[in-house]
């Protein structure tokens, strides 16, 4: 009987355990696919919104800001924008009869193409908050954002083939020292000139050659709290002055859509990866 | 005496065992940081590749074509679409004061986009080969391409709300009746023209209603073996000759940057993924 009871016992807790283990494997299993649901969801925002798909966003979404932040910290970002990079470089290598007048242009966008807005974004949620621009302007006169090390080679390259560099960034005319300090700080300089919106308006730095009755109608519509113009017009408007100005645009690298898109463009133009915000 | 030497025989045992173990995991290192670059490497090819900084490609890298064979039969590519016409979607709902008197328009392409060539890039290298036009053109005769199935769900969507459904295809007139019957064969119907190359130049089946002087134009620039118009021209050409006939074109869903770029524009244009093949 006694050894009955023990045969029981031992095949209840055989049963018991070979349950909990089934159910443990279920459990990982169900957690592992959830897992791999959220990372195919977040990497079909990201994708989609390399895409264009996806526009307008304020804030990534909550559940995709730890992905973000693995991808925009990741020797994958770095490699992507790398590749982009080579590509601009292997354009360059035979598209464009440089005519060495003074008048080949190439544009750069600032922020995430010149410069890392990623030490600011890793302590502010990756791009999961909405961007409190006070906080921002105050990282910015820091002037410590660090360059994308390969586009810090390749401007010096286009620099060094007598190509006009101008920078046109939605960044703020009161930034213009902090903006200038920071670039000369990460390695940057013989630029041609740097455009920013100003509260009167988007103008070229006077100490630069450009002047154009073009950037005087910029003047009348984009302010520093006037959403009238938006990113793209503004750029769109900047470029069509350089054109007038006579300046042969080969080429934009820019981490927003909205810096490459618009008319008058360039010849080519590339993206850099950019998911933790959007600028319209 | 023999004791020691049974001791020094042990010790070299151990030692070149610790070695052999050494070398294994520096090798199975190596190998997966090998792996590991090169699956970073044609990650980067593939993004930069949707990101239209990669143009032109005539076949995917040697290197990369288990990648995007990888990628192309994902579960991650499945999502990647879905994401971008959910993004269609949302769009739609707010966009476009439908004006329901039969010239709101949409154009999709075809290729990747309402039907999928997976099936035979599956057979052929997933673009690591040149393409074979003539088995290429044998394959599309069966209209045995199936559907991809959000974009079918989203074409009756659209149909049913009164939008007229143009679709605009770089392939050839001659497989006209193929293509009609593999995508009523995939659940497709109700379009309003199928727009195709021809021998003679691009043309509106003229079942339907659409004729213009601006497609008599398309007869003389893009023939079968002409590569004087590319695709991105024929399709602007195309959407030129929708416009002058008084369609508004509230958007387009291609695989394909050629089907998307280019004026007159849409209001909006979605970029389906894919890795396979650039057409420009």
């Amino acid at each position: 009987m006694a050894r009955n009871l023990v045969f029981i016992l031992a095949l209840t807790s055989l049963y018991i355990g070979l349950a909990a283990a089934d159910w443990n494997i279920l459990n990982k299993k169900s957690k592992s696919r959830d897992a791999s649901s959220l990372k195919n969801y977040c990497e079909s925002w990201r994708i989609n919104v390399e895409l264009n798909n996806i526009k307008d966003f304020e804030v990534v979404p909550q559940e995709c800001v730890d992905h973000v932040k693995h991808y925009m910290t990741s020797s994958q970002y770095t490699a992507d924008s790398e590749r982009a990079i080579e590509e601009v470089r292997l354009y360059l290598s035979s598209c464009c009869s440089l005519q060495g007048d003074g008048k080949d242009a190439w544009i750069f966008d600032v922020d995430d193409t010149l410069l890392s807005t990623i030490p600011f974004y890793k302590k502010h949620g990756f791009g999961g908050e909405k961007l409190n621009a006070t906080l921002f302007e105050s990282w910015m006169k820091q002037s410590k954002a660090p360059a994308l090390d390969h586009t810090l080679k390749f401007f010096h390259e286009i620099k060094d083939k007598g190509v006009k560099i101008f920078l046109i960034s939605s960044r703020s005319e009161t930034l213009r020292s902090a903006t200038v300090e920071n670039l000369i700080n990460a390695g940057y300089h013989g630029w041609s000139s740097l455009i920013l919106s100003s509260e009167k308006g988007t103008r070229v730095n006077k100490q630069f050659t450009i002047s154009s009755p073009w950037f005087n109608l910029l003047y009348k519509y984009r302010g520093l709290e006037d959403d009238f113009m938006k990113v793209q017009q503004y750029k769109s408007e900047a470029r069509r002055a350089l054109t007038k100005e006579g300046y042969r645009i080969w080429g934009i690298i820019g981490d927003q859509w909205s810096s490459v898109e618009g008319l008058p463009g360039a010849k080519r133009t590339f993206k850099l990866p950019n998911s933790m915000y959007y600028l319209s």
